[in-house]
């Protein structure tokens, strides 16, 4: 996960500019807006092969569009043609070109590529595709592709969480592909063209489309903020913690004996977490900060220092803990959490108004684990029964992939699942 | 609309960088990613103050927040009241300081300001504010806030147009705020704490988020495409073309005796227009060329030449007109349209995904406009008719607003309406 070569100098001026500015920002409120990350430059590339996946530890980028897809077809021979056509195009696509690259187009036929992103850099593109529950095993136990007795252990639906009031049309698939960029037309339009070339094999179950990311996943990136106006994901793993990727993030050989063909790859837990925006928004300063356990201006943990400082959870305050017990800061944190870290990359979204005119607003929220059931179940279960913001939060949406490792030049996308 | 001093010397630079890169594409469609505008930088603020208001002339941001709103009261004062209020925001907004700058946030009450474009820079954010019939005059006839006598002649719902399929969840209101930005946060960050400042006083009546432009309304930008993957707005009205906006685009005085308060200012029309993106993306090249009367690549027209060319409509081919009779480009051009040139400024918008998962995508078409009734009714009508494109659109959505110009540091916006 390098910039290709055209952007490595932008690459690095641009780390360098983030760094500065977290030491401005540090500096205070009253600089305003000298704490932002510098736009990344839109030639940069990121190579599709490798060790994982692209668009996992990959800087996050500014946007997102994700789709889940059913496969319509019974045949495993069409499924993996899909796979070896969808890894391809993604190929092209990351590094800027059209589908079909080097192909004519004759007049007669449409043409291999949709053409909205023609001219378009590539925009820091990164395809992160995944294998839901379904693909192995149906809802009644059929094995469809022949691959039931290659499922991951942990692959299968989410438990029910306390509170959970979800959307079946906006959960769960066969297939997902998580496209981010620093350009929506660039994210569209890749989503737009694997739909196009699964006509007739999958189909999109559901969508959702996402901008100011809410996690940095590196250390050159700043903290950005959510809906609710605060600092999040400060305690983020980033992709400079090698070892802790390895032990939180990445699946390891003989983690799961029967999915083998899962080390080197991950978990993606997505989640479309709605925030009742007009309430909270009336919630005074005071009532905020003490159900995130920060401070709203700087993002400091209620127990003292600066963003980056540890949350002390012992420290008591006049009538309880300086960081309440039921702060999200100290729920979500690894200390209260045996230690687990975990890798989030989620994406603000609003998807217009509903009909009594309040936002459709919130968290898309991705992580990426390497054992969900010790490192995501545990926390979301105490998070959505004690939560405070839970009060300001309604989740709408789950879904879960194992995302199959990186590969090489000559393979496909999952190529170990059907092969190896 | 002049850049602020931080941003002027970028400005520049970005101007000349843009017609170094029309040169690049030009030479070709190998050249790959060269042709694309680079990334504004984001410390771009425009002054909000002006003969007119920002956000028409302006160079076309990337993203767009567009909501329409009604007024839920009754009071001629806390429309006023509100009108003050939501100036004074967008003072402070599109300079990139939050809501309530420099007010203290007691504790106990909620923050003035949302939070989360806390940190980000003004991202070029334009606000542009507008008046629908309504406003003036409630369905029923009612005058509701004494405004009645002071309705342009031109303010009224726009006609049903052939093969229209209009959502009323997504048409008219009494008040729109159009936001752009090169950051989809900060614009929308822009409508929230407008809708919020609101509460009691407006709701949100609809809103639509759009992504990359799909006009250029300045020479520095180059063309953007379109959803249907071609070049969009090549015969754009641009804000270098002083003469021609004067004609087509801004109220003159004595353009309309009883809304002389309008002068300076201009109408908005807004589309909501979806595109068959599934169907159009099995349409043969041929096909698709014929019916936008360009060619794909280029954006040529189909009587040759190059992007800029101006096409030629006599010229005959082995079949009829080189640019066939219902070809989009024919039948929207100035030449055809009693030499009418609009200004537009609409963005891609996709809103996820149908229950047939079908993308829910398309062009939120923005155009300003001196004259309504010259200057869109009769162009509209002739291509909800005969063109040949429309077998691929639905009109889903339709507004007209009344866009009262620029104020200076003491007033509010729409302040002579008014007052004078």
């Amino acid at each position: 996960m390098t910039g290709a070569g055209i952007s490595r100098r932008h690459l690095f001026g641009a780390a360098g500019a983030g760094g500065m500015a977290v030491a401005a920002g540090a500096a205070g409120f009253g600089v305003g807006h000298a704490s932002a990350d510098p736009s990344p430059p839109r030639t940069q590339a990121f190579d599709f092969h490798g060790r994982h996946q692209a668009g996992i530890t990959t800087p996050a980028q500014d946007r997102l569009h994700f789709a889940a897809f059913d496969v319509t077809t019974d045949s495993r021979e069409q499924l993996i043609a899909l796979l070896r056509e969808w890894t391809d195009a993604a190929r092209a696509m990351t590094r800027g070109r059209p589908v079909g690259a080097g192909e004519p187009t004759p007049y007669d036929a449409p043409p291999a590529d949709t053409g909205e992103a023609l001219g378009l850099p590539p925009s820091g593109l990164t395809l992160t595709f995944g294998f839901g529950p379904t693909l192995f095993q149906q809802d009644g136990g059929g094995d469809r592709f022949g691959l039931a007795a290659r499922r991951p252990h942990a692959l299968r639906r989410l438990p029910h969480f306390p509170a959970d009031h979800l959307d079946p049309r906006r959960s769960d698939g066969d297939l997902c592909v998580q496209a981010c960029a620093d350009d929506p037309q660039v994210a569209v339009h890749a989503i737009r063209n694997l739909a196009r070339i699964g006509f007739g094999t999958v189909a999109v179950r559901w969508a959702q489309l996402g901008f100011g990311r809410t996690s940095s996943t590196s250390t050159s990136q700043t903290t950005p903020r959510n809906l609710f106006g605060f600092k999040d994901g400060t305690a983020n793993l980033k992709a400079e913690q090698a070892r802790l990727l390895e032990r939180f993030v990445w699946v390891q050989p003989g983690d799961d004996s029967r999915a083998e063909w899962l080390a080197g790859g991950s978990y993606l837990v997505a989640r479309r977490i709605n925030m009742h925006i007009e309430t909270w928004d009336r919630a005074s300063l005071d009532e905020q900060e003490h159900l995130v356990g920060r401070d709203r201006r700087h993002g400091a943990p209620l127990s003292g220092g600066s963003e980056h400082t540890a949350p002390d959870f012992t420290l008591q305050g006049s009538d309880g803990p300086l960081i309440p017990v039921d702060a999200h800061v100290r729920l979500a944190h690894p200390e209260q959490n045996d230690g687990v870290q975990i890798l989030r990359r989620g994406y603000n979204f609003t998807d217009g108004s509903d009909a009594l005119g309040r936002l459709d607003a919130g968290l898309f929220f991705i992580a990426f684990v390497r054992d969900v059931d010790r490192h995501y179940v545990p926390m979301q279960l105490k998070l959505s029964a004690h939560d405070g913001l839970m009060e300001y939060l309604q989740h709408t949406g789950s879904a879960l992939f194992a995302v199959p490792p990186g590969i090489g030049p000559g393979e496909f996308v999952g190529q170990r699942l059907f092969t190896s």
